[in-house]
């Protein structure tokens, strides 16, 4: 089933709203496995959307349009729609009492303008707005289908959950299942992970795998369509498996809202370890990270930022042969910071962080060099080598050596 | 002048990602008076962006397409393009040897598929990617042009400011006169900020006066449009005057890329002084700010992050009974954890924060709730109290809490 949408607003043609309408409604209509596409903005401007809404509404099932339904003359949404569908406007009477009423309730003065809230497509229903005062509209037609929904997000929101959804529940119910999962991966280039997914699917055609990057993991979304949950679950389960035995390593979680902070800090709490840090590089990032999950001082007590190879030593107590020997981005230092620091707030696990945030190199190490020392309980210490994108970014650097430092503190707490 | 834009991207149709790519790009376009309808969102679907491609690229006199220029199997704009536009892919062999050799620094496996991201419309010229690995588009005929950026919005915003801008600047700057300037404020809410200027400048009509607010800031856009420089630059500066008059004690700059951690590394250099913290509540937000300007180590050796009250007694050596008698989170314990953390590395100036950053309150202090303390070279250590947006978040209450910081920090480096 296909639906697409127009939202309207000269605001959001210059930019100076973001629309996240468009997403939300997205994600719902997903549920009833209805794609929304395309998706089109354009200007408050009357006969720019009596033509698209003509030309659209019936190439699709369903066309949703979106905004300008204020009483204000540039709100021209209503009379476009009923232009381009070709009816005209009924006023709800009852409603409209009710608005007048509202207002002298609130000692306000109503505008004559404001009956165009309470109007709504002749020959269709009116939509309630739980949040807000205009009126939505659903409209059929052979098989075809017009909803108008507000702009504001908030009375968007409310329309779409209270009103429309209920109202798409009976109508289409019956149609087609779509059923998905996201998993949680840091630590290999998108490329190349995704060539190994695809290797190790290559026989699950039933599965689609997408990816998509964020500063902080790869999220792998696997989906399945046109299946009952059961067997959709089983041809999820199947893939989660494959990728599994492949890139265990790599992986993190599975769900929808997951962040590996958030992974690390659950697990220290159920396994009742206390973490600390001492940073150079990442500059407090790390433990700000850590603070950044509700319940963190279960898991957290302090740490320290030890940007200068003077405060290393004084704060952490390393020996200052240890930085004159190997250089401060070197796996020694890294060692001693994460057993110092471990040792100053008698915490189970002690992480350090030293290396290249840049632009410019130091000590010859290139920017993008990081080594990260873990001091795990009672077990050897670990230094890593990281060699991160320092293309990207000093902030991009600094936020890469924080998620491998989370990573390896995750591994450690799977053995 | 027109422009279109279509974003690619199924993740925008399902409603997994806001898009927050096309309202940066009306923003800036807005600036050569190019206004940007319609916006267009589709999946990736090659045969559907040709077509679209074909039909757009010669109604308006720009067209962008924005987003699928990663390295996987997913990834099909650029050859659609190239179809709808009539053209072919042209390697930039330097760059992809630049590219190839990124990997081999990273130590990373390079997939044969990566070459795409080198490449770029024959006939059209690349478009350097300053944080990302894919290189843009930029294809001119007959009259028409047709530009492609990629999807993750820090590329895309690398890539609009430091490629686009300077060639529509080139191509496009006899259009419109259009004179701005951001000033930059912290401290105030933006309706009443915004109400105190629109009084003061209530007599410079030409002056358009707008705001928008930041995590970390509230600007404030001056806009002369139509006036030749020199006498926009005096109508300016003569708004700018009039706002300062009243609202000197809330500014720290002025300028299109300033903030106000970037304003205090800079004094604090140029007033060779280095700055320390002891962290509660912020968990090492502020150094980690600190130090994602570059160049911070002159400024900055180190610091602590004291969570826990046992931490702050430990690592800062704070009276036991100062936290006793006052709390965690008073004047006191701010004041001490600043001059301790001042002397333990011998800085010129030490900053304690403490306070509630949320969902729960604290000692019977509500989220929101912080103390700053700043000891400020020889001068008597100040403490503040602060009421921060706890609706907003956990974090929100952290990062203006730094802002706030940071802001103390300032107003000290005046005197």
């Amino acid at each position: 089933m296909k639906a697409a949408v127009i939202s309207v607003g000269t605001e959001l043609v210059l930019g100076q709203v973001v629309n996240t309408n468009v997403a939300y409604l997205a994600q719902q209509l997903n549920k009833f496995n209805i794609e929304l596409s395309p998706q089109i903005t354009i200007p408050d401007a009357q006969t720019q959307l009596s033509q698209m809404v003509k030309k659209l509404w019936k190439s699709d099932d369903l066309l949703f349009v979106c905004g300008g339904l204020g009483p204000t003359n540039d709100d021209l949404t209503l009379a476009s729609v009923a232009k381009g569908v070709g009816t005209t406007l009924t006023t709800d009477n009852q409603y409209w009492e009710q608005v007048k009423s509202n207002f002298r309730q609130r000692q306000l003065k109503i505008s004559p303008k404001n009956i165009c809230q309470a109007q709504y497509l002749t020959g269709g229903t009116p939509l309630d707005n739980p949040v807000g005062l205009a009126l939505g509209s659903w409209y059929e037609k052979g098989g075809h289908c017009v909803i108008i929904l507000p702009g504001p997000p908030a009375e968007f929101k409310a329309m779409v959950t209270h009103s429309l959804l209920p109202k798409l529940q009976q109508s289409y119910s019956a149609t087609r299942q779509i059923s998905s999962r996201t998993m949680h991966f840091w630590g290999k280039a998108e490329s190349q992970l995704m060539d190994e997914i695809d290797d190790v699917t290559a026989d699950l055609g039933r599965v689609v795998i997408t990816s998509y990057v964020q500063p902080t993991e790869i999220q792998v979304r696997l989906t399945v369509h046109d299946e009952e949950p059961s067997s959709a679950k089983q041809l999820l389960d199947q893939a989660q498996e494959l990728i599994l035995a492949k890139e265990r390593e790599y992986y993190f979680g599975v769900g929808d809202q997951l962040s590996l902070a958030q992974v690390v800090v659950d697990l220290l709490r159920e396994q009742g370890l206390k973490v600390t840090a001492a940073e150079s590089l990442t500059g407090g990032l790390f433990q700000s990270t850590i603070c950044s999950i509700p319940g963190a001082s279960n898991v957290f007590d302090g740490g320290f930022v030890t940007y200068a190879a003077r405060a290393k030593e004084q704060l952490l107590g390393i020996d200052p042969a240890t930085i004159q020997t190997h250089g401060v981005v070197s796996a020694p230092t890294a060692a001693a910071m994460a057993t110092k620091c471990k040792q100053l707030l008698q915490a189970n696990i002690g992480i350090g962080f030293t290396g290249v945030a840049g632009p410019d190199s130091l000590e010859g190490h290139p920017a993008g060099d990081v080594w990260i020392g873990l001091a795990f309980e009672n077990r050897p210490v670990i230094t890593k080598e990281f060699h991160l994108k320092a293309y990207a970014g000093r902030q991009a650097v600094r936020t890469e050596a924080v998620q491998s430092g989370l990573q390896m503190i995750y591994q450690e707490l799977q053995k």
